[in-house]
């Protein structure tokens, strides 16, 4: 293993994560807040540590693919302790574990929180709630690559550990290329939707922090009512935000290179705004008396459909009060997840119809022996490397969150609380059920409970292999 | 496909059925009760009804991989649909689709029920719901085989379709022979079961529908109140009995020949009674202070935790009311289920083991991408194509959880009566929790529910496939 490179990879993270604390510390101190001043020093406090870590620049670059996972493994973990500092100093969250808590659930675009109270905090605190998830939306490493000069090989296995999905397709040969235009592509969108917010009477505070947590599909409130205060304009706004960006960015790339027909054929879009529609469809109908007319009701179906699908977790309403049809429904929709290459969590809709396939392909294969039939997707076969790579991941999907209810069920809270805790940390969405539901918080967790959650949403967000090859004995044993 | 072979296996399956349907009819009499005469007309409608279809011995004997699919499929709803007559021509289960849910939670081997009051049946019925059990543990095709002349080829497909697990592996070189050897052990172990209840001081009656209940790892109880009022000696009888019955039958064929090592050796089966004492373990911490002395509270967690993963389903005591951290516990074992080759349900311990082992072989590949690892299973490789179908039925298993899940929550109960309902029907254990639990019952499911909950228990006896290639359109479209 590099572990120069790591620690190289690891300063520039804490470089960044410094740079970017100054925003928190701006808008402390426009609002005249002495919270300024934590985030500030915590600002100067990563860029020193960082400027440590990387006196001196590693002779060999190279980045092999288990390096690639360690690396971005470590640089989460290093990104969230050292987010959660400024929560700490500032007194607003006193406790590490929550604190840790609750900037793992930022960076990882979670929106589970342990605040009972969230309006009690500061402008700047709140402001960088929201702004990690933006930052965790499209990757903290993504981004350093795009600014960051490496080798093409080095960045691609960064890459691929980082991004959502079963593959990492590459828009332009230079994989820093790609890493530009993804991030161009998210600051556009991310403009565009906290214009429309402001554009409908929105304070600029609240679109910046909004757009920042819908865009990283985070979900993150300012306010402990969360969403539902809102006008219907505005609540429409997040709710068409929320679902462009549970979108495959390819297909915004293929859009970008005129690419229509290309664009319109993607499978996986297909699939994840036909889940939308029916899911909106079957809502409505279950909840209808539940509002006033027919417009409200579709309203609120659609931004909680829009909301949990994407893995948000923004909430117009409590949907815990909402028949069990409904509620299976949205529980549903957060194992199945975004699309792959989206900023959302969850299985990913292009892996779940990639297993349907394989399921299909069985049957036949009972049904006609003699029939050899390769799966495709988008018109190009899918080789077996990825299709064993699905198959392994939806196992130890089921085994982590099989080991994270047991372990959190110590804490004796209901099946559906704690199923639906492990469900919304695990899939980065944010809100579950019962006690963690809508109006609900995870501050009554146990603090080894939090430990493990907060270990589901880092393995979540980075696709469970990153997480597991940091911890797994075999990474750090020397080789003879 | 070879319809007159199927019209042929089926009519044997009713012949079979009515002459079994002479053992319920001869307890009623001896009883002196009028449902007997409803088991011997029932009985002879089945053999009427089997010769009826069999006028003609088709020409052409050969089963194809298809065939035996659909043959095990078609053979075992025939058997429910003609099973469930006698419920309802005695009137005591009145109607249709609780009469077929209740007869089909028998034969599947699942236990769980829609009567409120069991008390209220006649022996008949009690004797018939109980055998069912033992008639569906071991498989009414492989009992066909073991009595019926047929080719290699086509006993190999029937069998492939009906037996649980991974691979069915042959003990002698033709197949006959191995369902003969299978049911040999099984009659003797259930004797063996009869006889020691019958020792502990209990009644021919009780002995013989507990026993086929634990023989089957069905569940059906002959009492309201379960298992709770039997002695700690019948008790301990019972737990020690489920759980030799969720052994796989090729660890009792070793020993047979004298293999102890190879016995020994098998991974499953450690693998098995390590989960049991692990659970048993942790329980009895857990539950400590519910009951008054430490041998009350380690046999009550030995029963239950034999009774769930060898998806028993007996109970003798309302593990609804234990602490969460314990119902997990048990939630947990229903998934993982009994050995493969029992008569247990579940998706089978060698199955999750496999499954483990392509994670920790993915994790290897990644860490040290030059080391090419086979899959070994007691010491033999695990072939590509065993692989694949086990990924692929972990897929269609959760998706079959999730449509079912779907479907029954728009009865309205509680997020932990439906998935625990599902869980145990699909995994054929019997009680579920909340409303379903230990001491309530599938009563209030509205007949949609009970019919999907009805499906699943077939679904997963016959290990997913069988039922969907029966129902799947392409199964019955002509080729060309």
């Amino acid at each position: 293993m590099n572990r120069k490179m790591l620690r190289y990879v690891i300063s520039w993270v804490l470089k960044t994560e410094g740079i970017l604390m100054a925003f928190p510390a701006i808008t402390g101190a426009l609002y005249r807040e002495r919270e300024a001043l934590a985030y500030l020093l915590c600002g100067l406090f990563c860029v020193g540590a960082g400027f440590l870590l990387s006196r001196r620049k590693p002779e060999d670059m190279e980045l092999y693919p288990k390096d690639g996972y360690v690396a971005v493994a470590l640089g989460w973990v290093a990104l969230s302790v050292f987010g959660c500092l400024p929560f700490m100093v500032t007194g607003e969250i006193p406790f590490f574990v929550d604190a840790l808590f609750e900037i793992v659930s930022g960076f990882t675009t979670t929106g589970s929180s342990i605040l009972t109270d969230v309006e009690a905090l500061s402008h700047a605190s709140l402001f960088w709630r929201s702004f990690s998830h933006w930052i965790g939306g499209m990757g903290v490493l993504v981004f350093i690559l795009a600014i960051l000069p490496m080798k093409g090989g080095s960045v691609m296995n960064l890459m691929k550990a980082e991004s959502p999905g079963p593959s990492v397709s590459k828009f332009v040969p230079r994989v820093r290329g790609t890493a530009k235009i993804l991030y161009q592509i998210y600051i556009v969108m991310t403009i565009v939707l906290i214009l429309s917010l402001l554009l409908s009477g929105m304070t600029l505070f609240e679109s910046l922090t909004l757009s920042f947590g819908a865009a990283g599909t985070g979900g993150f409130s300012i306010l402990n009512s969360g969403c539902g205060t809102y006008t219907p304009v505005q609540q429409w706004i997040l709710t068409i935000g929320m679902i462009l960006f549970g979108v495959n960015f390819n297909f915004y790339y293929l859009i970008l290179c005129r690419k229509f027909k290309a664009a319109a054929l993607s499978q996986e879009v297909r699939a994840y705004f036909l889940v939308i529609l029916a899911a909106i469809a079957a809502i409505t109908v279950d909840i209808q008396g539940v509002y006033d007319t027919l417009g409200e009701t579709v309203r609120h179906a659609a931004f909680q459909v829009g909301s949990i699908i994407t893995t948000t977790g923004y909430a117009t309403t409590d949907f815990n009060l909402w028949p069990e049809f409904s509620k299976t429904i949205l529980l549903l929709l957060m194992f199945i997840g975004a699309c792959a290459g989206s900023t959302g969590g969850g299985i990913k809709v292009s892996r779940v119809l990639i297993l349907l396939k394989t399921v299909k392909k069985e049957m036949m294969s009972i049904v006609h022996p003699r029939s050899v039939k390769q799966i495709h997707f988008d018109k190009r076969p899918v080789e077996h490397e990825v299709l064993r790579s699905i198959n392994v991941f939806l196992t130890v999907y089921m085994t982590i969150f099989a080991f994270s209810l047991l372990v959190i069920s110590m804490d004796e809270f209901s099946l559906e609380t704690n199923f639906s805790a492990v469900a919304t940390t695990f899939n980065n969405i944010g809100p579950g059920m019962d006690k963690v539901g809508p109006m609900g918080n995870f501050s009554e967790y146990s603090p080894l409970s939090k430990l493990v959650l907060t270990f589901d949403m880092l393995a979540g967000r980075l696709e469970l292999f990153p997480m597991l090859i940091l911890f797994s004995p075999s990474t750090w044993r020397k080789r003879h």
